[in-house]
């Protein structure tokens, strides 16, 4: 199949060259469309970030598509083997930045409303979108602040469909239904400088701390449960030294991330990383930032019209995932929120020819529809 | 006292802004001198390095004054209370860049000598100066070319005396009999870069590594010996990370150094290393720099003479020592020249305001002279 609406709303928003945080018309784009078929239009742009909150019905329940228009950077563009905001096809594939991470879902979540809503112009509830251009980049003027805004004026959604490429080897295999939670810490362990021909008038940061880097390294700090993997602790950075091989340093610099199951929480891992440091009699300051909240929607509602409707349109009996990076999901997950991820496969996001399987794009559309045919149809 | 020779030759020479490798006429002033009194002049300059070879005499035993001319840098100028290169004498001190490191030593040598020659002009052996103005920098153009002429041509020293600052607490307290070897390690561990929500696709460098580098810092390499103490490792440097918190570095820096006494080899340090490194299952390579290798004078003859010579002027016991870094006299040890250092107290060199405490300074010139009559007067 080389043509389908999908596809071809698909190299509209594909055109758009919205390197985060820029929206570049991607969302006057969708919402042109979904203005047609009834949907009342919100364009919230908070700094410099474009918001979209579109719905179409004022009742309960609210299904919502959630998504964004931004993408990475494309890096070195002649490593690119077509320029990636003029989308390609070469075989069978879609070529250009965003095409799996996300332009297509959305495509596809506008197709399926459009598709739905000509067949059950009265459905029950409500569909909504909520689409933001700052998934990308630094998430602060995005979901988050939409969030905010439905929920001071107790606007509730009950399903999110959020249409990250969750998909590994075949469409739909694998569907997300919560996220680990990230915590990250900075630390900085305090010595004293010195000669390093005179160990014992300095204390070497490097040196006190080895003993607690290693049993960070090894704590099981638990062991998962029946969604989440066990919690992960990975250090990213480690900088300490004058450069000048006859020094010893004054501090040690360490970076590392948490990505952490439902089995514990950010304060107990807290508590027990200063319980290390300080067993080691260590000197240190200590910077946390909690970069996510981890989040589960167990098998309910949600999950089952995806699993019926991924069944339906591919035959695939897709499996439940909490790995993998963080998503807006996060965000909108505490309001109470059932939230799944579902999309394409997610083999090329964030490299140079980044690209989907044309495949792809109509069954999915296909299972959207079906989600919302199982949800929201009378 | 605020006048005497050893003062008036040590203005003379801290006047010269003699930065590393620069003599700036030093070793002129001190040749003019040693000419008037019987030493043959070489000058041995070798790329941008002047080096003086002074001799009186053709006879054996040779006892050499060994030192430099050159200086530390000054650091910031407006940290100095007074002009580093326009000597001052302030409450007893004498201020200057090199008033520690080594100019008065120098100045204490030539006034020694003059002395010496004059009560004793036909005195046993022969009386050499190896001067040089690269002892500072790096060490390439100064005290080992001139040793590899003299050895080329079977020129021997059989004592020399380095004139560095050995002193501790009192003018001759310590005597440096030799010193520790030493060796520059520069490892890379490698690992497989990644995202920190998928660690089980990576290596982490610095996960892999934490094991081995807490047994390095743990090893007990020996227990030094009757002049020498245990060697030591220290970790100067340590870089891993791309910088962003969610990526696993593909590699990690770890640069040492090893002060090490004559119990070890170098090689032997190299063995147990890759032993470790090897045990723990590491992916590395391993740069070695071998920038000294330790020396020792027993107590004989030139370290009895100073022994003496210190009681006699000071009335002090003084100790033997192998701490601290290294010297010039590493490089003069190897051609089998009994080697000792002893100089002005070094509290304050390479430091904003390096001073020396005037009384110290024809003492010291008394104890030079003092060693020549033991070891070269008839």
């Amino acid at each position: 199949m080389t043509h389908s609406d999908t596809l071809d709303l698909s190299l509209q928003l594909l055109r758009q060259p919205s390197v985060t945080p820029v929206d570049h018309n991607c969302q006057d784009i969708m919402a042109k469309r979904l203005a047609k078929i009834g949907f009342n239009i919100e364009n919230m742009r908070f700094e410099d970030v474009d918001n979209l909150w579109a719905r179409r019905g004022t009742e309960s329940p609210v299904f919502c598509f959630a998504g964004h228009t931004d993408v990475v950077p494309t890096g070195q563009l002649d490593a690119w083997s077509s320029d990636p905001f003029k989308p390609e096809i070469r075989d069978g594939k879609l070529y250009g930045r965003g095409s799996a991470d996300m332009k297509t879902a959305l495509a596809a979540m506008v197709v399926a409303s459009e598709r739905f809503v000509a067949k059950h112009p009265d459905h029950k509830g409500s569909i909504a979108f909520l689409i933001t251009s700052d998934e990308e980049g630094p998430s602060i003027n995005g979901t988050v602040k939409v969030v905010e805004t439905l929920e001071a004026r107790q606007e509730k959604m009950t399903w999110c469909l959020v249409g990250e490429p969750s998909s590994t080897h075949t469409l739909g295999d694998i569907v997300k239904n919560g996220r680990r939670g990230s915590l990250n810490g900075v630390l900085r362990v305090q010595g004293k400088q010195g000669h390093v021909a005179y160990p014992h008038l300095a204390i070497n940061p490097i040196h006190v701390a080895s003993k607690a880097i290693t049993e960070l390294c090894e704590t099981v700090w638990d062991a998962g449960n029946e969604y989440f993997p066990a919690t992960s602790f990975q250090i990213s950075n480690i900088h300490s030294g004058t450069g000048a091989t006859n020094v010893i340093p004054d501090t040690m610099d360490v970076t590392f991330n948490f990505r952490y199951s439902t089995e514990v929480t950010a304060e107990i891992l807290k508590q027990r990383v200063i319980e290390i440091l300080d067993r080691h009699g260590l000197q240190y300051s200590i910077d946390w930032t909690l970069s996510g909240l981890p989040f589960l929607t167990p098998v309910g509602e949600l999950v089952n019209a995806a699993k019926h409707a991924i069944k339906h349109v591919t035959g695939t009996d897709t499996e439940l995932s909490t790995s993998g990076g963080t998503s807006d999901g996060r965000f909108i997950a505490p309001t109470g929120a059932q939230v799944l991820e579902l999309g394409v496969l997610n083999a090329t996001i964030h490299q140079v020819n980044e690209h989907v399987n044309i495949d792809e794009l109509e069954p999915l559309a296909e299972i959207y529809e079906q989600i919302l045919v199982e949800l929201l149809a009378k």
